[in-house]
């Protein structure tokens, strides 16, 4: 794995603000974005094209958006749950579109209030949205299947119907499908299981990320068990704030910082600078004073001898 | 994987207890023994013999290898510092007896005022004292390579060392060596790395266990890299008490309830009843109520639609 480069997509700003009361000021957002960019992130999911009365925290996204542009070599993404979604992301330039699908039919009606055909049918409208984009300014659209894993409202999901969504998914032109444990509800037997049969029916170049919790502690055992079946894109957010406001009894991204340490002990490239990534949890902490930032990383330090760059211990 | 048997060492009597400074009684020590054997973990590690001014926390480990006897099918181990220790562990009728020899010299002498040639030798009296007991009341001997991953005193711990003690262990007489996490530095690709080398060394029969730590977070990333590698015995600590009170910084086990989901929702036999593992933090905290225990599975509880006894969602 040495120097096999693996992105972590920094999902704080969208994943983690809209699980919090708390209004985080555009600025403090601004300086979030740029301070973790500067560590060395390279993916950033910014925010989500909602409606502000729905999710008041993340109203000022297209702002967002169009200062996280001006980052060099940035991945500015977002979310967008419908057509309207992504015409604002598109028309501020976001580079990468997700619209999430839950596998579990329940937790989309009770998520978007949309059944699984009306959210093919949005799919499809904003993939042609996309192509009548000038080439070269085309955002790369993912369909993200969320409660891949199950749902805290349906339980077990079957692995048929992921794997049919993933297929209608590509159909309705989307570049690539993510799977999601929304619920924090897997296993790394599970994960292996799940990206090796999506894999087999959309394809490898078509199924590159996942979006994993830590409910149960299991996150960074997951999100090893998706690296070593090929995945190169993780999501996780800054201090692991976030979750999923809408399925009960869940909670708890990945902590990037843990994420990134383990990467790069491991010999992986994320392009991070662990020492400065920690330090962005200063700026987090002063926007947020009340939220509670998770991590191991940040308390026990890096283990003394560890060189930058270099796999620990090798 | 289904099926498979994976042995919890539970270590929180010993590795928790000998960490805060609480005392807790006797008799609560048993309510706990007894209540986590009957949840259905397989091996627990009770107690320590080492000097009751030292660790007097553990001064009554004598009386509680003999209660813990009694429990049929539970396998008892101790940690021993000492022959001194080792002649009590026999004495009692330990069913294994580990006995710790930091790869780093500098945290040996720190740890046990030993250094590794004298540990060897009293390795080697141990091995003699076993070998002395009557044919089917000999317990097992483990050297337990503590500080393998890298030590918070020494730094980085290079493999050779790592390999050598290993080889020395064994020549000195034990049945087999296990590998120790003791500074949470471990990471995935080095828990390979090191039980592949080890293994190579030994043979696969006498590297079979491994004690991680989840200081940095990593704790079930790396169970799993060292599942996947063949190991069978995982040591753990409910509510994840414990750590190593002479490696500065570090603390955490990987916390019981976690690794326990972990194993049963990917469909591996640890013979533990879930529920009433969780029912045993009740039995903990009652006799040692200012201590935190952690985990995350115990706040989440488990996935719906989980069935004991098969893998979720396959």
């Amino acid at each position: 794995m040495s120097g096999t480069a693996i992105e972590i997509s920094e999902v704080g700003p969208r994943d983690g603000l809209q699980s919090i009361s708390a209004l985080m000021p555009t600025e403090a957002k601004k300086a979030w974005i740029a301070a973790e960019a500067a560590a060395g992130v390279r993916e950033i999911e910014v925010g989500s094209f909602v409606p502000a009365k729905i999710l008041p925290q993340l109203a000022d996204t297209a702002e967002i958006v169009a200062y996280a542009r001006t980052i060099p070599g940035l991945t500015v993404a977002v979310l967008v749950p419908n057509l309207k979604g992504a015409q604002a992301a598109v028309a501020t330039g976001a580079h990468k579109i997700t619209i999430p699908l839950s596998v579990s039919e329940t937790h989309s009606l009770r998520n978007v209030r949309r059944t699984h055909a009306q959210m093919l049918e949005e799919t499809a409208a904003i993939a042609a949205l996309i192509r009548e984009q000038p080439e070269g300014s085309r955002p790369k659209l993912e369909g993200g299947l969320s409660t891949a894993f199950g749902c805290t409202l349906e339980g077990i999901v079957p692995e048929a119907k992921v794997l049919s969504l993933a297929e209608a998914l590509m159909a309705a032109g989307c570049d690539e499908v993510g799977l999601s444990d929304t619920t924090g509800y897997a296993n790394p037997a599970q994960v292996r299981r799940l990206i090796r049969s999506v894999r087999g029916v959309v394809g490898d170049a078509a199924c590159t990320g996942v979006h994993l919790h830590n409910t149960r502690g299991l996150g960074l055992a997951n999100a090893l068990a998706a690296l070593e079946e090929g995945i190169t894109t993780l999501d996780s957010s800054l201090g692991g704030i976030g979750g999923c406001p809408f399925a009960p009894g869940a909670s708890g991204n990945i902590v990037t910082e843990d994420l990134a340490f383990m990467l790069a002990a491991m010999g992986y490239d994320t392009g991070i600078d662990l020492e400065r990534l920690l330090a962005v949890r200063q700026v987090v902490r002063a926007a947020l004073p009340e939220v509670e930032l998770y991590g191991f990383t940040p308390d026990a330090g890096l283990p003394k001898g560890y060189v930058p760059g270099s796999a620990y211990g090798a």
